[in-house]
């Protein structure tokens, strides 16, 4: 049983490409979320461009509406940011946006892209995510709003891209209590897992209708397998037995340019984490 | 009856900001074009914003279809630049994109907006109409496409704003035997005229069934009443008589950056005016 | 005694260029708000330049804090957008600001600078405001905050120049009975009123040093002199005796981009008027 | 005979979109020069396109060095920004090198073009220097550089365009004595007024080719003709008898963004005007 | 000998930086010509700065010339896109041009620069085709222009940068047979590789006149040397007795961000490699 | 000793974010300069947001003077761009800003960041001066400054970032005989190094108020340690006795994309290097 945060909440804000992007960490979040910390999804994009057959304003508050509902069960706050989706380029207006997001979220982690992913978008997100760190903390940047008093940690999300150089999962979390929540909150983005996406892999017939069938489809395709370095890793931050078993789990690179936690920081920061 | 050119057919671009825009000089277009000479409509942006359900690309496919519908009608060719609609900026690639495109239309009449009107895409637009003027004829601008040998005359289309200065009506057209297919071709952008322009002042109720009572609707809404000044620049093109009988016209300003035509290069290149 | 207004009340966005520029418009808006109807300010720079001898976020601060004691003051909301002063430009992301201000604001009545001015911020704040109108009724333009249903009717502030073409004074209010308010709103920008003003034109050491002092050199000062043409519109708008006696005015000119007021209009968003 | 400063020349700097735009205004600069003054020509574009056989660089530098060939027939110093030619945009980073060199130059009166031209480097140069009017002054914008302690006599040089309103000759100055000295500067430009303007109206063929001849064309094509407004103008300045026997003039429209200046301050600014 | 395409050629389009770039790959472009595939080269820059004595538009029409020429020599298309050479910029503008010609080649293959490179247009055309990749298949981009129905492979060619990571040679083709044709089609980039890359190292003097002197320089310059990666590729590739004997190769990594080809994948794309 | 340059000193420039960035290469510069070299260093922003009390045109105006002071002390010249603090962006303009600053330095080497360094502006500074390598010897660009006529030495100042690859000490340079030097000029940056910086780690308070302690602070602070590879290196360079005994080292990598040097190429431009 998860020991529940008395005071002081860890405030995480996870910032993604798309409606959906973040969902990626659901499981990580669902679980800060259950111990009383406070996350906060964005998506830097407001997604109006991926769908096969709506698109513009109308697919944008469509996109909205699911991003609302996909929040509600992760129990996290959700800003999209009215930007077109496939268009995002890293200026700086948009830095500036980002910058004003984690200090009014007071943010103790920042969760991003990696600049090197297979969507302009995310690599541009990952772009403007790492050229607000530091600058979070200079009271003349966005100055009608505080500053942080401390750089965040930043990290990057998981993903499986090698040049110029393969992701580190420098933490790993064990998500088994909450994959259904996870999947569930991908579930609530039903213009995308159930009808976009399938289109671009040439797969929209062979989606199931009932419920029960959809959540195991999804299960299957959202959640990255367990590879021997995720493996290891779990092994090292959960021991040898309870890492063994893990079967879901969600990792994160550390970010140059934040502040560089140690083990001690990680473990705080990530409470569900229990050697 | 219009006597049709022989040879040598006058070559005409009309710039407008959304797909129907150039519609409102479909009236003189359809006379071009009956006599011989050739007419290109061109839309800057796709149209794919302004409509109350659809948008973005699933819109500007629907804009697409009509605008050639509507081409089609008039006799014209249709080309529909990719640029957002409502986003319109009056930036470099822009400008060498209607140079290019004068060029290659090797045009004698280029006619677009004034830079005051109520739409901010037809303002840009009509400056950047404006910042072709001259560079047309410039080899070392858009250098693989050969200037043309001669500034074209840049002509205004009607509005009726006061702002800085009124729009002066050097020209006008009467248009009454083409009437009826400048309003089908209006007709034809039915997701605007029978959709979104209804829905924007609160008349999509009222929007009648029937192609005919459709056909009226738009011939009491998209021909712009005869002013005082109009019917003077009538007579004075047309003669006392026929002048003051014409019930539909359209009226052009000269544009100072282009070639400045004297009354002589008008009825060349008007020759549907016949005093 | 004014009539308070019951229920309803008007919504008001005036949207200036600097901290200290709505205020110009201070009259009219106590007015406004002492009926009972909504105002806001909007200064689309955060004033980060205009001082000898501070700048930067330091100033933005110090501007901020003004610009909320001015508000307090006249009883209006104030809000200050962080972009840099001297420094704007008409950008497509500034024009979506502006048109989620307008929306957000929900507003009947926006009121800004005409495109020519001494100022570029001036200028270029008024294209911005100009390039919102009509687009605030588009629900595909900024598609996360609902349109207004109505374009709302769109004013330039009063100003002195006369190319290309002078201010009208389409609408003119009397303000005597709140000239005091609107001084005092402009004696809480003190880094700029009795500072950094007065440095530009060499005047810093005849600032004065008691408030009593300070209110006379802003009233001699802030407020325009009533012209020949202002009067007659005094006249027009209150009748001939009660026109001709009021010392203090403020004036307005119809943009032609938004909805267009007849008389009956006027009167009605400008309910401080009584013929 | 013109009487020589004894000291405190004025500074006067002109700013033009080419090389060869400033010396539309040569008569009047070598007037100034001979009295003692300082005079700055500035092309804000390289020249690096009005071509009809050479390009780039390469006619960049050609074009730099008939310029420096004109300011030393004029007696000006000559100075050319590294823009592309058609290609200027009223960009930030441009405003604010205008605001630097009109510091640098401590200039009391400013000339460029109207934003109402025919090309349109002409119209962003008049609005790049439009923005510059009163940033000038500011001292937080381009800090490294003092700013100037009064704001300059911004004035627009003579065109023939009337919309959206014509120009307005409030300052004409009578050329008589330099006349020649003016043609030379132009003929200073060879690439330009024997090749390249020719060429774009098929006058190549005619151009002479002795030097005399040569004067004669120039003479011909580049002094404007004394138009009824500006004789009247002439003869408000000079008196009746002087301003009626003028040949050659150059006239200047005041902007209202810079200091507006009396007849005192004119004349004290226009030395070889003598009533 | 190659066996020709029945039907169904392979599309491939190779995105180079400046008219010259392409030809790098060159053998391999004309071994899948000479088999009866399309291969269509463009330079995302005109090509208009790289030269010592010409610039701008004259250079640009010389470059687009010798392309021509070596199109014809390699048997496929080229296509020179209106982008300043060294002024390259990852605009959103050319993201969309990009994606519009593989859409409209309708590509299998799409190669172009790492974006590690020595010239900052390589390094920028690199970018902007990997922000092409997957938005190729995504219709309300670019939308009136239909989507391709699977993401291409996306390749990068040969170069020699270490840093952040080395090129890794994924794919080797051995060119011997056509080795010629590739010099050839350098050699009609005349003014470049007699011209202004000799010019670049001083070596413009021991230029050779002869043209079979000429085809050695070339063949000497242009094809990079087998390095041991390169030759343990081969013999990968083509097997340890055939690819030991090749003297010419040209090298292709695999983008992440395209579809990822297995083995049967490249032996179907690359039909001249025979194991 | 040190041997003084007769003749040819070699011209080095150093091209760093902020002013006090340069200052990390500062005892190498000094070694430079009292051997009679000519070092030149830039600020590509006026450091105008870096604190947390003043800020904009004020603080850069501080900036700029402590900058001049610390020149002073090193002996090399200083020269700070107008560009915002923490906004700096890889812009055309400021690229070309670049070009002209290396050419006309007539740089044999050139110094600046890696792209990947903890501040926004370092990494697009590190990519503005990458993107002039090579276009330093294009003649058409920045046409009216003479293109150099071999393209410089690039180097990258150390940092002890690691992804996507660590800093590689390719050169380094013992300094201990001008710490103190180096120190000093850091202390120059009064605003910086005892007000700014240790503002953002919390230590203001700690921060001593004599010179003495004030420079044992930063010498403390400002000289990174000497890690294992930069001994290695050192003893590479100097021998295995000077090199393991000198305490305080200046690192730089090799940019691919300038000219590439060997070890004597790296004698001549490192003269105070004595194996």
């Amino acid at each position: 049983m998860l020991v529940v945060a008395q005071d002081d909440p860890l405030r995480i804000i996870i910032i993604g490409a798309h409606p959906d992007d973040c969902e990626g960490n659901g499981g990580t979040a669902a679980l800060w979320v259950e111990m009383g910390h406070k996350v906060k999804f964005v998506s830097v994009t407001n997604g109006d461009a991926g769908h096969q057959d709506i698109g513009g304003g109308a697919l944008a508050r469509i996109r909205h509406a699911e991003a609302m509902e996909a929040g509600k069960i992760l129990g996290v706050e959700y800003e999209i940011l009215d930007n077109h989706d496939a268009e995002l380029m890293p200026t700086l207006e948009n830095r500036k946006q980002i910058i004003r997001l984690i200090r009014e979220w007071n943010a103790d982690v920042v969760i991003s892209h990696r600049p090197n992913d297979y969507h302009p978008d995310h690599r541009y997100t990952g772009i403007l995510v790492q050229d607000a760190a530091y600058l979070v903390i200079v009271p003349n940047i966005v100055p009608d709003c505080p500053p942080l008093k401390k750089n965040p940690v930043f990290l990057y999300a998981q993903d499986h891209f090698q040049k110029p150089n393969p992701f580190s999962p420098d933490i790993v979390v064990g998500i088994d209590e909450v994959i259904d929540k996870k999947i569930e909150s991908f579930a609530a983005h039903e213009s995308q897992v159930f009808e976009w996406i399938p289109w671009t892999y040439g797969g929209l017939d062979d989606v199931p209708e009932g419920r029960e069938a959809r959540m195991e489809m999804l299960k299957a395709q959202y959640q990255p397998r367990i590879t021997p370095q995720i493996r290891e890793a779990l092994i090292r931050w959960y021991g040898q037995v309870a890492g063994s078993k893990i079967k879901y789990a969600e990792a994160f690179e550390i970010c140059e340019f934040g502040s560089y936690p140690d083990e001690e920081d990680i473990l705080r920061l990530f409470p569900m984490i229990k050697k």
